[in-house]
């Protein structure tokens, strides 16, 4: 079991979903503060799948600076606030639901 | 910010990702010691896409009791060997990119 190969991908998966929700924040709140921002936020945002979350910011980066370095603050935020429980959290459901 | 919501939908989605992982591992073994058994797993695999890896699960154990078992103790166990680095890795990825 290649547990190294499996924490690389795991931690890219990690980030690159980090960076979706992060969009999703976003999006929810222009869509209160700027809806016509919200509108073309989404649209551009729904052409990528997120498994290549660096390449979507360099794509949003040319196209509204702004908007990119809000989507960087916003998932390092996201990321201090969750990341500290994820470990127990999912160790301690995986071994709930085997039981089951 | 919901960071509540987002760190259970973030549990949620590693303990899948880490049920495909292990179906991931299992097939490269079976395939190695078991090549017809690998065929049949691999297929009856290719039907899910793990945003429901309970249910995989489930259903893994009406046909196939001892794969079921397998396939949570090895997940089991990749999370105990890679979840305590995730913190850290994702935070500094997240933070290097940010940079970059």
């Amino acid at each position: 079991m290649d547990s190294k190969f499996v924490l690389k991908q795991t931690a890219r998966m990690l980030q690159n979903y980090l960076t979706y929700q992060a969009v999703k924040t976003v999006i929810d709140q222009l869509t209160e503060t700027n809806p016509p921002l919200a509108i073309w936020f989404r649209q551009f945002s729904s052409g990528y799948n997120f498994q290549e979350g660096e390449l979507y910011l360099q794509e949003l980066m040319q196209q509204n600076k702004e908007l990119a370095l809000r989507i960087m603050t916003v998932r390092e935020s996201l990321a201090e606030n969750v990341l500290e429980f994820i470990p127990e959290m999912v160790l301690s459901g995986i071994r709930k639901d085997n039981m089951e």
